[in-house]
């Protein structure tokens, strides 16, 4: 069955923004078996909307189009899909209730260009959008399932998830000679990627069935593992075996799959053993707590974080002693274990878990220059401090620090 | 001049990869006045990169190609170039030792496979390529310009740099009727996108040699501006005329503009006037630091947050009394005034900042669903609070919350 892919945006053509949209959509439908054949990406230009829709769809039985369904006058999308199905483009009233409710309960104003969002081509389906206020909508264009869906990210998950990918699932099993496929994503941290590669290569060869791809979301570092056969059940078997294989290998370094995260994996070890963390942070700025935190629930098991940039905050929150710091400095192995233990004893948490260091591109020493960390974790079985250089910009710096960090607390968790 | 892109690669299809490289492209280029028109991805399948070689030589006058080039069976794009452009593919000598030569020094066996990587289009001008194999090579088809390169995000950069990029440009000088471009992005806080889009509308009627273009990166909603012209003093003064009004019309919900970053323009407001702040925060988990402390230098100015999940941390660290949060809960404007002024005493800043709400799914009242979120400043000048509510999921009332917050604390700053 032949898919195609349309991303409209001016700002996909000028290197302002990379359509991540696309990787996505494209790696859900390969776990269903199938591949996108051919992607093309278009302007915010009339004609040429109209164009790539005409062409995509005189190939393809499905095409996914993405972008162009906002408020804006650089909206064209419903628009070209009208002109290239050859209908008109109509009001569509509950899409129209929806949004003024929506302005309704926020308070604003309702303006004209929002009932453009309302408008889609004459016989179209109409999918509600969950998460925003641009509807998806379904059209017919010669022989061909159009699906149009916003570009926003967020919002174009949701409906690639809810509504494009269970439909297109439906048409494919009704096709005569389909692949089977089946992937994993494994997700590490710890390793660097060339490191990962290497280690990996000798058990690709072994696993002929199974194609390896890496991909690099630093300080992670992710393994896909895409499994083809003539059948479900085989190709869920040479997954299963080379998974297996790649968790033997990995140890440790293998944090979670598919859709786990770092900090929400952190934080179901600290629920299974109902404990507590407090973390005192200076470098990373608040992303140890950002991490933590981004999963529902973790109230549960995070109390705090004290972001003590100034002196004075690391001796009132986090306990450290001022004869410390002027002996030995905020960025020392004795700093950080004083922040890990103070801030443990004033939160009465079970965990207590610091890092100190110099992000730059300024400060830094002679022994300690910019890119020097140092963390340490206290907990029932005493405490502990380690010290690390990253090589690179404060961005990097800062994000491995928080990353290094959690995984010391990650490690103790699963006794490692 | 139409220029168009043209990627190849089954990987590039299947989800593993994402292109990077077009987006380097397209950014070098529109530093150079131009602008993509369109951009096509297609899987290691001859037909499909002889059909896109074709349409796209048809409508621009340059096209880069990449991947393909490899000495792999899938690598098929030179003799794609051959079929689409009527031509037989030879063996280019010169190439051909260069490889020979390479492999010799490295002591690897030379295969027959590595010479398929020396087969271009007859005709065809061969560049060599300074760091790997596959040679780049220009090739004409009917009246346009392609440009073929490797893959290989190294050589790609190195290639489109030295070789690409250089042609183009003086192709671009030639041209009869050059068309001159000016840039500025311009980055609002606190307006929804569409509200963005109906107050500039009339602007752009006033400007028709300028471009306008929207693009939400929720919170922050950002309006591109573009003239075109025919010299660059005409493009440059139309841009100014454009971005001058904007300013006007948009007043202190421009934040910033071109690379400049929310945290960062906050920051430097601060450094402005030798202040300093303290934030307490709870639903927005550390974001509020996160964005303060990426910028370089923060610590002039950022004291410290306290990242206070717990209520006893709301105590301890932004000293709020207990029979405060007994009386009118932790998510209250009692408590968020109590929060920003506890927090600033602690930390002897300027500017105290607290943030608190229920980010959801769960948690929430009746009075204060989930999306709530309360937030205080207390400065020199007094101190004030406000609630505000976010529709949308965790994250989203998160980072809203974050950016409401401290975009209260730019409004005091500038003295709006």
């Amino acid at each position: 069955m032949r898919i195609e892919v349309i991303c409209t945006g001016d700002e996909l053509l000028n290197g302002l923004t990379t359509d991540t949209n696309s990787p996505y959509f494209m790696g859900r439908l390969f776990a269903l078996g199938e591949r996108v054949a051919q992607a093309q990406t278009v302007g915010d230009v009339r004609d040429e909307i109209v164009r790539a829709l005409k062409s995509a769809s005189a190939r393809a039985l499905a095409v996914l189009v993405s972008g162009g369904l906002g408020p804006t006058a650089d909206d064209l999308t419903a628009e070209c899909a009208a002109a290239a199905a050859g209908v008109p483009l109509v009001e569509h009233q509950p899409t129209l209730e929806l949004i003024r409710d929506r302005f309704a309960k926020r308070g604003l104003k309702f303006t004209e260009n929002n009932a453009r969002q309302a408008r889609v081509p004459q016989g179209a389906e109409v999918v509600r959008n969950p998460v925003g206020t641009a509807p998806m909508f379904i059209q017919k264009i010669g022989g061909c399932t159009v699906y149009f869906v916003p570009g926003v990210p967020r919002e174009y998950r949701a409906l690639v998830d809810e509504q494009v990918l269970p439909r297109i699932a439906r048409l494919l099993e009704q096709e005569p000679n389909r692949v089977f496929r089946a992937s994993r994503l494994l997700k590490t941290v710890g390793l660097p990627e060339s490191h990962l590669d290497a280690m990996v290569a000798p058990l690709a060869k072994m696993h002929p069935q199974v194609a390896f791809g890496f991909r690099t979301h630093a300080p992670e570092n992710h393994l896909r593992l895409l499994a083809e056969a003539k059948s479900q059940a085989d190709a869920d078997r040479a997954l299963l075996e080379a998974e297996r294989a790649c968790e033997t290998l990995l140890g440790a370094y293998l944090f979670g799959k598919d859709h786990d995260c770092f900090g929400a994996v952190v934080g179901s070890l600290l629920r299974r053993e109902q404990a507590t963390l407090a973390v005192a942070e200076s470098l990373t700025g608040g992303k140890i707590a950002e991490l933590i935190t981004e999963e529902p629930g973790s109230s549960e098991y995070f109390l705090g974080s004290a972001v003590a940039y100034h002196e004075s905050l690391k001796q009132r929150w986090a306990g450290v002693a001022a004869e410390l710091l002027a002996d030995f400095g905020a960025v020392s192995k004795e700093a950080a274990l004083s922040m890990a233990e103070g801030v443990r004893a004033q939160a009465a948490a079970r965990y207590g878990l610091s890092v100190t260091g110099f992000a730059g591109p300024g400060g830094g020493t002679a022994a300690d220059p910019v890119g020097t960390v140092y963390y340490a974790l206290t907990g029932p079985t005493g405490s502990e401090a380690q010290r690390v250089f990253f090589p690179g910009d404060r961005e990097r710096v800062r994000s491995f620090a928080a990353y290094q960090a959690l995984d010391f607390l990650r490690r103790r968790l699963i006794g490692v």
